[in-house]
């Protein structure tokens, strides 16, 4: 699936760019010990997310932002009912295997960008951590960054939050 | 428009990442025979979407990331009121001339990467064949992947489906 | 942060990708004198938005998605309350610092690519004076498109504009 211009261009491969949307809604009623798992990091005393696996947002932008670049389906097709052994994985976990999967389907990752979008947690005070983390999982460079949405629509009334990802993955066959 | 760096690093072109999102709403009132079309497929039986052209949001966001990382404009630039044959053309054939007419702007096309967000239709098991679709379409890799919003926002309500897209382009000059 | 591929690649330092969203509201109330920034250019008569700095979501987008490819932060980390010289400065001073941040860390910017998703103002007539200002900001080409959300969403609903950016940089070391 590598590209090679036919115009006078250089023979280079051409990287390939992904993309990757997350969103999971605040827990309503969460369990007294049920802790928010944002970044690949624990964050005690902030309001857990709900969802799939530990509603890691910002792992599992990442992780569909790899499958995307590398045309491998996404978290649903890789981790869904027809694999329940993933049921209830990290998003660290599932991160670690998405780019398990977009290695032995033939790519090298070049990097994955996170941006988390919510009022909380602040990540700014863990963003190297949390940047250190994704980073061992994918076996590659996974920064984060962080913003608000002043206050407007699904992350700015605090229903939940939400991330995206962009990744570069080059064929190396 | 191309970049070589001047600070020792190798002189090769760099390429260009371009960014696309699309959303439109679901027909309130669809007329009998109206379809659904996503991502270059028609899905009978599946609530249609309404909007410019078909409203396929995959292929419009696809076409618009190619737009974008080509810096030709976009949709609304391209195949807006002073263009009015492009007045109803399908996704597909939208995307088959924005990718053209990035050719011929001087780039080739390295790939582009679509994510779909919205509750339904559920694009699992038709993934390959809507990629198989937007790829013939663009001729260049097309991936496609899918994911919901937890229930929150505007794809979370039922009220559309949104379309998130990047490509990467590079100039042959 | 360079990546070399190990498994028989050509020897090319990969270029890294970066992602950045940002969302400002419309003023509710403004001043008689308040101007709409938005893209590096003022946009006189339309609806200001309000909040960081001049509120301009799309050269905001464009710094956040450079600093996310870089690895160095955000806008938040970089120009927040420990750099209180930053408050009140222009959309494209601050997109200007954030490409000379990244210089500094060791990149050559590729380009970057904006989309401005709103209802108004329209962009089409002014989308190459907005690249160009831009563009000129941030030292390397910056495109510049537009669209709307079918009346879903925040965007939809005319309660602000967000913009979403990605970002293209590689490493000079």
């Amino acid at each position: 699936m590598s590209q090679h211009p036919t115009d006078g261009t250089p023979r280079v491969v051409l990287p390939r760019t992904g993309i990757g949307v997350d969103v999971h809604a605040y827990a309503v009623d969460p369990a007294p010990d049920a802790v928010l798992w944002l970044a690949g990091l624990a964050w005690p005393g902030e309001r857990p997310l709900e969802g799939h696996s530990d509603a890691d947002v910002a792992a599992h932008a990442a992780a569909d932002a790899l499958f995307s670049a590398a045309g491998i389906g996404d978290l649903g097709s890789n981790f869904g009912t027809s694999e329940p052994q993933w049921r209830g994985a990290s998003g660290s976990v599932l991160l670690a295997e998405a780019a398990r999967r977009v290695r032995e389907a033939g790519f090298a990752i070049g990097n994955v960008a996170v941006q988390v979008i919510g009022n909380r947690p602040r990540l700014g005070a863990r963003r190297a951590e949390a940047a250190a983390a994704l980073s061992a999982a994918a076996g590659a460079p996974v920064t984060v960054s962080a913003t608000t949405s002043d206050g407007l629509g699904l992350t700015g009334r605090g229903e939940g939050v939400a991330a995206i990802a962009t990744a570069l993955v080059v064929a190396t066959g």
